[in-house]
């Protein structure tokens, strides 16, 4: 992306911002995660408590469940209904309101599905190789690029179009992410629908949160056994946090620059509490390493505390979470169906 | 495909007619086109008769109208619905009985769409790249290659695996279309169905006619104007039979390597009459080009009257179509909906 995309993309997020504030109900929200595993305090502050705030806010939410977007690394797919379902867990325990909020799997939307069809028309082979997404897992995967994966951005312009969300929320470094999706809804209406489009194009609502590393200090992600959990336990939490690394200065500074694991630590008990990372470390003064990780460990615990009651409370009951699903799956369908038809309309296929 | 692979797949065609002769309503059958123009009497004499045969013999026939697969070629699809409907009225008229057959379109089948994804997953890029069909359109067109041509053999691969078909009817130059099917099919089973197969490996049923030219001697096409339609009037069809290519010898005879144009005229009077192209060349003895394109003339228009008839009775009709179209599409969509339960137990993402 050019620093000039860059710039459009934050101007229009900012507008956005003011728009949703003044008429929430005008934008329509699209989320999700794939169900790759348990969901971390990383998620936890940034992407579920915006999403659960917009919810609250009036946003017509959906919140997609891209099941069919993780068996590209599996040899089997055993674990993706636990994962589903551990997702799920995760959303509702956080606040995502099934009354309120769209929660659908991929699998279970034959008509979003279809929209790849036409979607597809619309791209070139070319632009899907240069897509950031597709160059990142390629590197990051010793396999060949398969099909699924190469059109992984058309399948995200369906996930994001199929409800005519014109709100995406997601961290500056996904911005480019949301470029095929603009292009195609645009394509779209260009070659089938100038007089009376029948998308919006999508933008970005930006979240500019400092990101939460791991107790290591690098990218926290589950296989690097460095991320905290929200299935955790509160003992599980004091061993890893227990465990982060620090540096060996007794004054406790918020310096991100200097101090990152330090700093780290800082956010995330500022996200916890709603104390400022600054705050914190003037309160602990030469607390050092150990003052700090009893001050974090005590943030989180507490902090997750109902989240992990309500989460062991829903984790019995899989027949209300099939309902959860079922429902929002039905309803999701209904929207995509109706998106559909004025695509075939507009396609000429309306026989 | 080595030459293994097709004497293989010989071998299979010959078993699978035998089969068929003996049990028809055991092999579901998936046969189509892309609704590009009117159908020519290439077709007529060659897939559609065969299609009717094994349609009256009590195969399980399924006829797609391949409606995603032209938008590829165009920049708008204005003229699909005709082209589909006039489809359509081809197949209706050529004898296809929609209470035996079930004809449809890709866009009204969302859980066959559907099937892409999974299918995508077990393909590679790059065996994409190497596909037949997929170099063939690419080298025929200017443009770049779509990602929707690039994808062509997995949505051919869900045309064929949606109703489970194990028979489609093939020239012997298409036999490594369908390559990619087995391979999806198979994939399919192994990664997630080992113990239970959910897809059978579709084989070829072999066409091994003549195929028939154009009137200049080339390939039948609408857009090289040598094509017989099957909508032409009987003096259309005189006009171009008249122009027809042909040599300077006054006595007729059937030497297709020699003489292939007088060999082609021959073979299409066959196609009609029932005699073989020798018996006819020996009736028409030394009647030079002249004589024979009288015969063609009248073979032709003979041959395809009842069919004309049939033709121009039902385009007046469109509430007709438009019924059989959609008791189609529903049929199949409820088979596509059905496979796609049996898919989504298979990579346990019945939640």
């Amino acid at each position: 992306m050019t620093s000039r995309t860059v710039d459009a993309a934050t101007a229009r997020s900012a507008e956005l911002a003011a728009s949703i504030a003044s008429r929430p109900e005008a934008h329509p929200m699209l989320t999700g995660d794939r169900p790759t595993g348990d969901l971390h305090i990383g998620h936890y502050l940034s992407s579920l408590r915006t999403r659960v705030d917009l919810q609250n806010r009036g946003v017509d939410s959906y919140v997609l469940i891209a099941d069919y977007q993780v068996i590209t690394d599996h040899d089997g797919v055993g674990s993706i209904k636990d994962s589903t379902f551990s997702l799920l867990v995760d959303y509702l325990a956080a606040g995502i309101d099934p009354a309120l909020s769209t929660v659908f799997t991929h699998s279970a939307l034959p008509a979003l599905n279809q929209l790849m069809l036409p979607f597809l028309s619309l791209v070139a082979l070319a632009e899907l190789q240069r897509n950031p997404t597709v160059k990142d897992e390629l590197r990051a995967s010793r396999r060949p690029l398969s099909g699924l994966l190469l059109t992984y951005p058309v399948h995200q312009a369906a996930d994001i179009l199929f409800c005519k969300a014109d709100v995406v929320p997601v961290g500056r470094d996904q911005l480019p992410h949301l470029e095929q999706t603009r292009v195609i809804a645009r394509r779209f209406n260009a070659a089938y629908a100038d007089e009376k489009p029948v998308f919006p194009e999508p933008s970005a609502l930006i979240n500019d949160q400092q990101l939460i590393l791991g107790v290591d200090g690098e990218k926290m992600s589950k296989s690097r056994g460095n991320a905290i959990t929200l299935a955790a336990s509160a003992d599980e939490t004091a061993n890893l946090i227990t465990r982060a690394r620090t540096d060996a200065e007794q004054l406790v500074t918020y310096e991100p620059e200097r101090r990152p694991e330090v700093a780290n630590l800082l956010t995330i008990a500022a996200g916890f509490t709603g104390s400022s990372p600054e705050e914190l470390a003037t309160g602990l003064g030469a607390s050092g390493g150990r003052g700090l990780k009893a001050l974090v460990i005590e943030a989180v615990n507490e902090g997750l505390r109902e989240h992990r009651r309500r989460r062991l409370e829903l984790s019995r009951d899989r027949g209300f979470l099939q309902g959860v699903l079922r429902t929002g799956n039905a309803r999701a369908e209904a929207v995509a169906a109706q998106t559909l038809t004025e695509v075939r309309a507009a396609m000429s296929m309306d026989y």
